[in-house]
C-alpha cells in the first residue's frame, strides 16, 4: 500500500518559489534534443547533443521547432530558458510534472501545458506532460521522456505536406496541439469500449467477482481523462479569443477546429459517466430483482410444506387415544387433505402472480 | 461485440489537419446533385450529373439552392468547395460525419452543421448529418445519403407557396433548418410515447424480463437526441444575434421562432429524463414493497406453524415415561392448545397490521 | 392507451412556416369578442359579433382592451392581425396552443404568451394559453375558450377602482398579467396541500396501494406548473428592464411587484419538489425498516424452534437401542434442556437488541 | 388537517393590486409606536399614542428612527406612508407578511424587507417580517408584533455607545440589519446542535420511532432558514454596490461586513444540508447491514438444523423393514454423523466469514 | 455532548459592531512579536517585547514584516491598528477567529484572512487563522498561537535566498501566502491516502464496525478543507486582477502561480468527494450482493430439505392402515425417491445459476 502513494508534492514544500525541481519519476531518462528549422522551401533537421547548438536559431527568420526530452536535465532547461528569456516560473512549471493543463500569456511568448494520454501495456491510462512555448518564430516543446505523438508533425515538416511549411510558428503550435488531441480520441474510444463491455456483461448476467473494482477503475479513468481534457476548453478558447500578436488571424480558424474537437470529447466523457451511473442503477435493480426471485422460491416452498409437515407431525404423535389413527381410510383422507392444501397454496401463489 | 464498435475516429489520426476524408459508412452511395435556381417569378429545377453544371449560378442575381447527396465523392466536394471559395476546414467537416452540430461564421458565408433525426425500420434512432453553407445568393447543402426532410421546402419552392420565393437565401436557410427541426418533434413525440408506455407497464405490474434493457435504451436515445438538439440552442441564438451581413433584419424574427421551438424541445427532453428517473425510483420502491409482502407471507406461515410442529414433535417422541400420552383427553387438549396458539398468532399479526 | 397520446405537433409538420393553424382541441368553441374602451372618465363596454366593429378603436386616444375567445376562428384572427399589423409569426403563435410562455418585442407592440392554470372538476391541472398584445393605446387578448381569470380586471374597469382607468395600456397589461399570476397562487396552494397530505399519510403509515401513482402524478403536476411559471421570470424581467417605448417608467414598479411574486412562486415549487424527494427517501427507509422488523420476527421464531424441533425429532426415532428413552426421568430432563435452550436464545436476542 | 393549512394567499386574489391588506394572523395586536430622534449630542426617545406626533421629525436635521409594531393598523400605516411619500406598493408589501426578503430602491428612499428568526417555546422556528425604509435622515421600521431583536441598538442609541450617534441614518439601517443577522447565528447554532444530536443518535444506535419525522422536520427548518437568509446575499450586495445617494461611502465597509456574515451563514446551512444527506445515507447503510446480520443468523440456524432434522425424521419413520433401526450402534453412529454435519457446517460458515 | 458544542458566536451577539473581541479558545497564549526589516543588502531581525518598538519602521524605506502571535492581546492589537490606521472592522476580524477566508481592499492597504491547515497529534485537521495586512512597505501578520508555516520564508529572508529581498512587500505577501498554500498539499495528500485506505479496506472486505463513522469523518474533513481552500480561488483571483497600487505588475505572475495551485487543490478535493460517493455506492452494492448470497444459501437448503422432511414425516405417522409401511422394499424405494428429489432440486438451482 505504502509504495503506490504519491509523494511528489512534498518535494516542493519549503522550497523557494520558482525553484526548478523535477518532480517526476523518470530520473534515469537520457537527454534528447532535436530541432527543425524550416522555411517554405528549406528544412534543416538536427539531433543535438549540446543545448547551445540551437541558440543560433533564435535570430534567424526561419521557423524553428526545438523539442527537448528529459526533464531531469535541469541545467540544460535553465540554459535554454535564459537564452529565450523565459520567466523563472515557466521553467519551474516545465519540470513540475504534476501541473494542471494551463495557458499563460506573456508579452513575448505564450506558454501552454498539456498532457498526452495513452494506455500502457497493462491497459492503464498514462498521462505525460508536454510544455509548449510559442515565441516569435519558434516553438519549444519539453517532454518527460522519449516517445511522443508528434511523428505525424515531423513527417509533414519533412515532406512539406499540407500548409505546415507555409505558415508560421502559430500554425506549428496548432499542429502539435492537434496531434495531442487526436490521441485523446483513441483513449476515448477505448473507454467507450470498456463501457460497452460493462453493459454487455451486465445484460448477460455475467457478474464477475471484481465487477465493483472494474467499475471503480473505469470511473477513476474517466476522472483522470476529464481532468486532462476539460481545462483544454478554456485554454483553446483563450487562444482563439486572444489578440496576442503571436496568433495570426489566419490561424484562429484552426484553433476553433481543435475547440470543436475538445467539446466533442468532453461531451463523450460526460455521456460515459452518465452511462456508468445508469448501469450501476440497473445493476442495483437487478440485484434486488434477483433477491426477490430467491425469496419467492423460498417462501413458496416453505409456505407449502411447513403446514403439510405439521399435519404429518400431528399423526406421528404417540397419544394412546387418537381415534383418527384407527379408522380404516384415515391415511387416504389425509392424503386428500394434503393434496387439497397443496393445490390451494398453488392457486394462491398463482393469483399473487408469484408463479 | 467487436463488430459494432465504431472505429471512425481512427481514420483521422495522424492525418494532415484539413485532410478531406469521408468518415461515414455509406461508401456505396451514388452521387446525386440537384439545384433550384429561383427569383420571385421564375424557378429552374435541375438534376445534375456533373458538378460543374452548377458553377454558372454563382454569378447570377437569382437565389440558388444546390443539394449534394453522397459524401463519399470527395473530388466533387472539393471542386465545389474551390469554386465557392470554402475554407479547407469546412470541406473536412462536411465529409466527417461524426461532427457535433455547430456554426462557423466566415466573412463571406456562414457554415452550419445539423443532424437530421428519424427512426429506422427497427425503431432505432438514426441521425444523419446535413451541412449547410449560406452564401450571398446561394445555399449549399451536403447530405450523406438519399432521402431527407426537405420535400416540403422543395414543394414550396416549386409552387411559390408562402414567402419563400420572395425572400432571399437567408430565408431559404431558415426554411431548411425549420424542416429539420420539425422532424425533431416527431422523434420527440415517439420518445414521449415510449416513456408513457414504460409508465403504463410499471403501473400495470407487467414487469418484463428486459425492462432494464428497455430503460437503458430509452436513456441512450434521450442522450443521443439531446446531443443533437441542445447545441442548436446556441447555434440559432448566434444566428439571431449575429450582425452578419448575410442575415437580413427581416429574417431574424423567423430564426427566433426556431429558437422557441428548440427551447421547447429541450424542455421536453429534460422532462422525459426526469420522468424516467422518477419511474425507476418508483420501480425500486415497488420491488422493495413486493419483497416486503413476500417476506410477510413467509414469516406469518413460518411463525405460526414452526411452534405447532414443535409441539407435535414433542408428542412424537418415544420415551417410555411420558405421562401425557396416556391420559384420555390429552389429544383433544393438545388440539385446543394448538388452536389457541394459532389464534394468538393471528391476533398478533393483525395488530401488527401484517394481515 | 392510443387515445390519450397527443398528436398536435404533427399537424404542423410540413406546413409553410407562418401558416396559421389552430392546434388545440376546442374546435367547437363559439367566437366571443368583447371590448372595453375607456379614458379616465368614460368607459364603453361592448360584446361584438363582428370583428370589424372593433377596428375603429385603433385610432382613438382612449385605451382599448379587446378580448377574443375562440382560437378556431382563424379568419377573424387573421383580420384583426392584419388590421393591427401583427407579424404573421405572431398569428401563428396565437393559435398554436402548445407554445411555451414567451415575450417578443416588436417595434410597435409587445407580444406575450402566458398560460392560465386551474384545476378542473377531476382535480387535474389544466393550462390554457392566453396571448397578449400590447400596442400604443390598446391591449389585445386571445383565449382558447370561455371562462377566464380576468373578471376582477373587468370589474375594476367598470367601477374605476384603483388606478386602472388613470394609467394607460401598459398598466392594463400589468393588471391582466397580475390576474393570471394571482391564480397561480391558488394552484400552488393546492399542490402544497397535496404534499402535506402525502406527508401525513406517510407518517400515519397509511400506505395506500396507489401511493406510487399519487407521487408520480404530483411530480408531473409540479413539472407542468414549473414549465408554466419559470419562463415568466425571464419574461417579466425583460419587461422590467426593457426600455421599450410602450412601457412607461411609472409602470415598471408594478412589473417588479409581479416579478417578486414569480420568484416566490418558483421558490415554493422548488421546495415542494425537494419535499417530495425527502418524503420518498423517508418512505424507502421506512420500507427497509419494516422489512427488518419482519425478518427479525421470522429469525427469532425460526432460530428458537428449529433446534427444539430437532431435539424432539431425535427422540422420535425408532432405533431399537436408544438408552435415553428408557430412563425414568428422561422426558423431564429433556423439557429442562429445551426450556434452557429457549431461555438462552431469548437472552441472546435480548442482548442483540432484537427484542 | 384542514385547520393548519395556510389560506393567506387567497385574501389577495381578486383585489386591486396595491390594495393594503394585512395578511398575517395577529389581528389582536395593539398598536405601538416609538421614536428615537438624535444628533451626535442629543437624544429624544418617545413612546407615541398618535401616529401624527412623529410627523414633525421629517423636516428636522436630526436622525430619526420610528418603529411601528402592529401591522393590522392599516389606517395608521397609510397615514405614515402618505406623510413620507411612500409608493402604494410599499405599503402593500409592509402589511403582506408573506413577502420574500427583498430590496427596492426608489429615488428618495430604500425599502428593505427582512425576516427575524427565533425559536418559540415549542422549539419551532418562527420568522417575523420586518420592513425597513431608509430615507434622507430617518429610518422607519414596521413589525408584526411586540418583541424584537433591536434592544441592543436602542441601548447603543441611549448610551451613545460606539459610532452610532455620530453617523447618519444609513449607519442606523446597518445597525438594525446587523442586529437581525446576529440572531440568525443563534438559530444556526441551534440547528447545528440538532444535526450533531442526530449524528450522535445514529452512531449510538438509538433509533427512535420518530427518527424519520425528526429528520424531515430538520430538513424543513433548514429550507425555511435558507429561504430567509439566502436572498440577503443579493440584498446586501446590492446595497454595497449601489451608488444610491442615501448610502455614504464611509458606511459601505460595514455592509460588506454583514455580507461576509451572510456568506458564512449560507455556507453553514449548506454544510448542514449535506451532513443530513450523509447521515441518512449512513442510516440506510446501517439498516442494510443489520438486515444482513439478521439474515445470517437465520440462515446459519436453518442451514444447520434443517438437514439434521431431516435425518432424525428418516429414522422416525415406521417402515417394517428399516435395517438400520436394529443394529446395536446405529444410534451412536447417527449422533456421530450429525455432529460431523454440524461441524462441517460451522467450518463452511467460518470460511465464508459469516461467523 | 454539551461540552463540544461551540458557543463562540454568542459572544458577539448584542455587541456594538466593530467591537474587538477575541473569539478563539487560546486565552492563555503568550504575546510574541517578531519583526524583519530588510532591504536588498541589509536585514534586521528582532524579537520584541513591546509593540511600540516596531512603530518606527513605518516611515523607513525598507520593507518590514511584523508577525504577532496571540490574538488575546486586544490592547496591543488595537495599538498597532491605530498606528497603521487600520479600519476598526479589520481589527474586529483579526481577533474573530471564526472568519471565512476573505480579502478586503482599502485604499492604503489590502487585508487578507487565510486559514493554515495541519493535522494535530490525534490526526484531526486543525485550522488556524492568519490575518495579513499588506501596506506600502510593510506586511503585518496576526496569528492565534505559536508555531506556523512561515519558517521557510524566515530562512529565505535571513539567507537572501531567491528574489525575496530584492522585491517589495507585495512579493513578501506572496511568499507568505505561498507558504500557507504549500501546507494544504500535505493535508490534501493525507486525505488522499485516507480515501485510498478506505478503498483498499472495502475491496479486501475488511468491514470494520466503525466504517460508517470513518466515512462520515472523512466527509467532514473534506468539507472543512473545502471551506478553507475554495474561497482562496476568488481571493487570489482578485489580487491577480486588481489594479491596486500595492500590487506591482511584476509580482502578478507569482499570484497567478498560486492561483494554479489552488485550482489544482480544488480539483483534487472534488475528486476525493466523488471517490467517496462512488465507494459508498459500491459498498451498498456489495452489501446487497452479500445479502443475496446469504439468501441463496438459505433458500437452497430450505428448499431441498423441507420437502424431504415432509416425506419423512408422512411415514412417521402412526395410522393403523398405511400399506406402504409394510412392503419389503418401501424404505429403499423412499430413499430412491428422496435422492431423486434432491438431485432434481440441485439441477433446478444449477439451471438458475444459484450454484
Amino acid at each position: 500500500m505504502g509504495k503506490k502513494r504519491t509523494t511528489k508534492y512534498k518535494k516542493h514544500i519549503g522550497q523557494v518559489p520558482g525553484a526548478i525541481i523535477y518532480t517526476g519519476e523518470k530520473t534515469a531518462q537520457k537527454l534528447f534534443i532535436e530541432s527543425f528549422d524550416y522555411t517554405e522551401t528549406t528544412i534543416n533537421e538536427q539531433e543535438l547533443t549540446n543545448i547551445e547548438d540551437v541558440f543560433s536559431y533564435k535570430s534567424t527568420e526561419s521557423t524553428t521547432w526545438i523539442n527537448i526530452n528529459g526533464l531531469n536535465y535541469i541545467d540544460e532547461i535553465e540554459k535554454i530558458g535564459n537564452h529565450y528569456d523565459l520567466h523563472p516560473l515557466i521553467l519551474e512549471d516545465i519540470v513540475n510534472t504534476s501541473q494542471r493543463p494551463k495557458i499563460d500569456e506573456y508579452e513575448d511568448y505564450i506558454f501552454i501545458i498539456l498532457k498526452m494520454l495513452y494506455y500502457d501495456k497493462d491497459e492503464n491510462i498514462v498521462s505525460e506532460q508536454v510544455s509548449l512555448v510559442l515565441g516569435d518564430n519558434y516553438v519549444l516543446t519539453f517532454q518527460e521522456s522519449e516517445g511522443d505523438v508528434f511523428d505525424t508533425v515531423r513527417d509533414r515538416l519533412r515532406q512539406a505536406k499540407g500548409r505546415i511549411r507555409n505558415l508560421g510558428s502559430d500554425y506549428l503550435l496548432y499542429a502539435l496541439i492537434d496531434a495531442v488531441v487526436d490521441h485523446y480520441y483513441i483513449v476515448n474510444e477505448t473507454m467507450g469500449n470498456k463501457v460497452e463491455d460493462l453493459e454487455d456483461m451486465l445484460f448477460e448476467g455475467v457478474i464477475k467477482e471484481n465487477l465493483n473494482k472494474q467499475v471503480l477503475d473505469l470511473k477513476k479513468e474517466l476522472l483522470k481523462v476529464r481532468r486532462v481534457i476539460f481545462p483544454l476548453r478554456e485554454i483553446i478558447s483563450r487562444v482563439e479569443k486572444s489578440d496576442h500578436k503571436l496568433i495570426k488571424k489566419k490561424t484562429i480558424q484552426f484553433y476553433r477546429d481543435i475547440y470543436d474537437h475538445i467539446i466533442q470529447l468532453s461531451d463523450t466523457i460526460d455521456i460515459y459517466r452518465e452511462m456508468i451511473f445508469s448501469l450501476m442503477d440497473m445493476y442495483m435493480t437487478s440485484i434486488s430483482n434477483k433477491m426477490n426471485e430467491v425469496m419467492k422460491v423460498l417462501t413458496i416452498m416453505a409456505t407449502i410444506f411447513i403446514p403439510l409437515t405439521f399435519i404429518a407431525g400431528i399423526y406421528g404423535m404417540n397419544f394412546d387415544h387418537m381415534p383418527e389413527l384407527h379408522y380404516q381410510y384415515s391415511y387416504y383422507i389425509l392424503w386428500a387433505v394434503m393434496i387439497a392444501v397443496f393445490l390451494g397454496m398453488l392457486y394462491y401463489f398463482k393469483r399473487k402472480k408469484w408463479l
